[in-house]
């Protein structure tokens, strides 16, 4: 908020309390800059910034993403600096001196003080996308305070493929997305080139992310017609100087159902040519196409299954297709419409026995746990268990499962517990990381990829704080390993404030914040006890879905003695696909962590916990903690008025209010409907739910975003 | 473009040639400000006005409107100034003086130079609203250049009702809409309070619109549930200050299929009840509470017809339930599902009887033209018949019609045709303007309505030209006898440049627009020649659908012989639905203007025009003229390049590619289906079809927007 010229005259306070009228100015700070938030500096910060960047220097033959990495720091010093600066190909003192180090790592890069008969900043990478993302690193640390004078550091991304998956329809619904319709203005492309489309492949290049899935995986097989492959092409015009590769999700059916083939048996020679022939036409108008991200037999998608094949089979002839060029990313995330078996088991039991089958193009995509995307899951038990096999490792951005964009959860802590987890697959110490990054069982392809939460909401992703979902993801892509505490810090510097007490208070909250929607959701383990089809709100009661799994009653097993699901080898023995130490430490309630007791053990109310109390009394008091701590968000955040812009203040403020209520609905309608079953009075000192659980289940939403056309 | 610090450095331009890179600062000319497009002013420019508007003064106890009023003042001089100025109760020299004046009309203004001992500019109005539509227009004159310091005006409006109405479906999609989703965020209403809602209502307010309809005509009950109400009531809060009032429009079997009633019969005690509890819970929550717009017995919506009773019973029940504080605007557009009778002839025959019948608070709002929102109609034969009736003329904003958001095709000058039509129901001179502003019957209530372009768009409307129809639609509110051409002026103005060659040059395309689309689509009269369901392109073959007039062949019924609707007494004889001088020059096909030849007649291939061509050489002459009139639109524009800011420009130029290449696709597909039926050659000099009917048959649009949810 530099240079702001004026404030709301107090007059006008009347009007602020009715209408979001901010001062003059103000009503800019919307979001939409993400964290490449190039404010105006204080006289004597922009002189010693425009003195340390007195000029861009770019080779005489410059690549085009060579002149994205200028465009970026010319745009960024002109915001920041009030003048423009100058790019040139010749070197003076304070130059930015963009060059290729071919002895770096292609996507690496070295920002070091250098005097090249002058003294300069030289920003070098193994690629001109390295030094692409040099550019945008040395801008993160002026971002983040740094003195522009002296930055220095070198960085190589630890994964290969740094990916951004969209489920984005056709028709701009996006399945799971709650920050507006699809930014992918299908209509008027391929002609209208949209600026958002550049802004977000800035962005996205910002925190490293190199290849983008444009549309849903539950895909439709539309996309893959000539008309739509040149709007597909506009996009990745655009996404080529910034080093991002366009997927698309491939529908297993398409040959057939486009009307081409009678058959999409992936074992059949016309279908293998003709997907050979349509990977060809997509290379011919994308030559860096990135590949195809197929769901396959899962959740009513077709696959090879529907022609007695195997998942491999599949993806082999997929890969085949689109030769060494490309990659087939193939999702894990699959579970039998018609196997009563426990649905955590399914998709380890269907590809394990296919390790090593695959062609060397193919990377099986697996989300970070076995069920879907809960608030707390433990990590697949795939991970670790294919060493011939590149892994994915898939996360959700946006929040299906989490409060849509209305709840503060920041989503670091959640992938960073992912990440850091054992699977002791080669000893102690094989933590999911190593298998994100490849060097677990040393493969040379590794991924990330995230469901993005993006949108055509003015601040992208629903609310301010969940762009730091986004930020994270693509700092965590980048370096598995890294700390989630020290990237929301980055975050918050370069998004709201320098102020070290205001730094400290958000980064606090934003640690805080999963853990309490886990509490006030789903405490212990417990998981998938959503309402119906939209996923928001309490749904324990619902037991009247047509598969087994489909209802939270599956996954709970609540009765008048118990709750929990046993994974032990008394129960499914799901326990049994992890490495032996775990398999034994999670086959025993005592040795299992209070996170995932519910998870892998059935168990008594009556069940004494580590902590002494009950289960129900535990149970109900991780209840209460929660809503203690969604209220002490909007506390915190109280703290910080004033400290924050008024227009990004007062916007989550009103979410963080939904957010405090919905916790007390989720506990309250969780408690009601627990204690109808088990009969037990509300432990000493705990309040009652308000209502009666037919009041809670009576609570209808209509027209709930993120359900998709 | 004042203050923009840099340009893009030449060195860039291969870059700027693939993706949307502008100088830094140019890529915030994304048109969100509409026409309120306060840019910091050049010094002197700043200087004088600053001068001119030192201290804005309000009253000691101002109502929320007249902070709305000062608020408004307060951001466009802080913008423009680059300085805040004062808001204060102290009169000085120079100070803006809101104040308010009940000698005038209520919603009228007088902005003049007056002495209070200090030289002000006084800004009275008849109420509190009077004065913000006199401190907009204060601002619309500084805005168009005129001298802050002399700036007198004095205007009141002439409809009393100037309603949007939204199409908006609740789960955001929008039914006709073509600039994304809806900008209603019904998820996180009535907490979150978006920016948004505040810009629309000061656009809004700005032309004097003061009413809005927020939902779908085609609707949906839920909408009436109290959550929803909560939700409506967020947003009429915020537009109160406007002075816009709210309207939902009410689906007519809403207490039958939300299950409190096994009936909707308009003449059920029970149903009267539902209705008046209804709107009583509306009340309380929205005071000021507009009413209920209605849509019934129409395309499949349910309606007073489903329980024998007719459109009187139905409006006049709901009437009775919102009591004289709230208003029924119910619809005229009604065509039987089983009536053979011309489509044309069907709402003036349902209503024309009823006239008389209805309560006072009732309006019947009547689309411009008899079927559909065409490229051009002539104006709807109820206009003058229903003398005991006030009558609302409704237009569509939107361009379900008229190339969607992609063609620009400025609609003032259609608004302008239909509102000075002469209905001759009073003798001549009984313009349908009249009819609108309710002085030819003498109705104390009048309105005009018009059915939004709106949506989440940075732009709003889906094109930058597309925001000159919302204001077009609401200055013409504002006062139906207003010319579009200075409508035009102002627009561009306010919105583009001050440049006096530029300005003429934009004005003059907008004015030919609208004309290129009709003659490219569908010359002559022809009319309803769309392809099935999204609207969009050619479809002159369609005769497949379940009802004869969805089918485009009912409309031009071209054969061998001939082409047109026989509507004269030798027809279907709809003629006769108009006064008598219209109705005897219209049943001739020589005193019939070109411009509805085919919509009245039914004539040979080679009926002699007034040109001298045949009928068959004028049509592929007009297409041809419309063509190139497409293409000089877009040659217009490129030498504008450099007198308007670089983003808009460019965006601008995108969509007249694609216009001039829709327009060349509409006139060959037509062509090429008209010759397959009359199998003449082309007339000399004029190109023949490159593909054959049965390819442009073949073209198919997926996922096309605006069909709702």
């Amino acid at each position: 908020m530099n240079r702001n010229p004026t404030s709301l005259p107090d007059v006008l306070a009347p009007l602020a309390r009715i209408v979001p009228v901010y001062a003059p100015g103000a009503e800019r700070e919307d979001g939409y800059d993400l964290w490449l938030r190039y404010r105006r500096l204080g006289d004597g910060a922009a002189a010693a910034l425009a003195k340390a960047a007195s000029r861009i220097v770019i080779p005489r033959t410059p690549s085009i993403a060579m002149l994205a990495a200028a465009a970026e720091l010319h745009l960024a010093l002109a915001s920041m600096c009030g003048e423009a600066v100058t790019v040139t190909h010749d070197v003076a003192d304070g130059a930015i001196v963009l060059a290729v180090d071919p002895s770096l790592a292609r996507e690496g890069y070295r920002i070091s003080a250098a005097t090249e008969g002058k003294r300069v900043t030289r920003i070098a990478g193994g690629s001109d996308i390295g030094t692409l993302y040099g550019a945008f690193a040395w801008l993160r640390a002026v971002l983040m305070g740094g003195d522009p004078a002296a930055i220095e550091a070198a960085s190589a991304p630890k994964v290969g493929l740094r990916f951004l998956n969209h489920w984005d329809n056709l028709d701009r619904t996006i399945e799971r997305g709650y920050a507006g319709q699809s930014i992918w203005d299908w209509w008027k492309l391929p002609d209208v080139k949209d600026r958002r489309y550049l802004d977000y492949a800035r962005a996205a290049a910002s925190i490293g992310i190199n290849a983008v899935s444009v549309n849903n995986v539950s895909s439709r097989p539309e996309i893959l017609l000539p008309d739509w492959i040149a709007k597909v092409r506009a996009l990745a015009d655009i996404f080529r100087p910034y080093g991002i590769r366009i997927f698309l999700a491939a529908r297993f059916s398409a040959p057939k159902e486009l009307g081409f083939l009678g058959t999409a048996d992936p074992l059949d020679p016309a279908v293998r040519a003709w997907w050979k022939a349509k990977a060809g036409e997509i290379y011919a108008a994308i030559p860096d196409f990135g590949g195809f991200v197929v769901k396959a037999n899962s959740e009513g998608q077709p696959g090879p299954h529907d022609y007695g094949r195997d998942h491999a089979d599949g993806a082999n002839m997929l890969a085949e297709a689109l030769g060494s060029r490309g990659l087939v990313m193939w999702r894990a995330f699959v579970y039998s419409q018609h196997d009563p078996e426990d649905r955590h088991k399914q998709a380890y039991t269907d590809f394990k026995r296919l390790d090593g089958k695959f062609a060397p193009n193919v990377i099986v995509q697996v989300k970070n746990g076995a069920i879907d995307f809960q608030p707390r899951e433990p990590f697949h038990p795939m991970f670790g268990a294919m060493p011939a096999t590149p892994l994915a490792f898939e996360v959700q951005i946006t929040k299906e499962y989490l409060g849509f964009a209305t709840h503060l959860a920041y989503l670091g802590t959640m992938y960073e517990e992912a990440l850091q987890a054992d699977t002791f697959a080669q000893g102690p110490g094989s933590i999911v990381a190593k298998v994100a990054d490849g060097s677990l069982h040393g493969h040379q392809l590794s991924a990330m990829a995230g469901v993005a939460n993006v949108g055509v909401d003015r601040n992208w992703c629903g609310s301010h704080f969940d762009q730091a979902n986004w930020y994270a993801f693509g700092r965590l892509a980048w370096d598995p390993h890294a700390s989630a505490r020290d990237i929301a810090r980055e975050w918050v510097l370069q998004t709201f404030t320098h102020d070290p007490a205001a730094v400290d208070a958000i980064v606090g909250m934003m640690m805080d914040s999963r853990e309490a929607v886990v509490r006030y959701m789903m405490p212990l383990g417990l998981h998938h006890l959503f309402d119906t089809g939209h996923h928001h709100g309490p749904g324990p009661w619902v037991d009247n879905l047509a598969r087994p799994e489909w209802n939270p009653a599956y996954y709970h097993r609540a009765d008048r003695n118990g709750i929990g699901f046993d994974r032990s080898p008394s129960g499914s023995n799901a326990v049994a696909q992890y490495a032996a130490p775990l398999a034994h430490a999670w086959s025993d309630p005592a040795t299992t962590p209070d996170n995932f007791l519910l998870w892998f053990h059935h168990l008594p109310w009556t069940y004494r916990t580590a902590s002494g109390k009950t289960l129900w009394e535990a149970m109900v008091a991780a209840y209460d903690q929660g809503v203690a701590e969604a209220h002490g968000l909007a506390e915190r955040w109280k703290k910080l008025e004033g400290a924050i812009d008024p227009r990004r203040y007062a916007e989550t403020s009103q979410l963080l209010t939904v957010q405090e209520r919905e916790a007390k609905w989720w506990r309250d309608a969780s408690i009601a409907y627990f204690r109808e079953l088990n009969g037990l009075e509300m432990p000493r000192g705990a309040a009652a739910p308000p209502l009666t659980v037919e009041q809670y289940r009576s609570i209808v939403f209509h027209y709930a975003p993120g359900r998709g056309g």
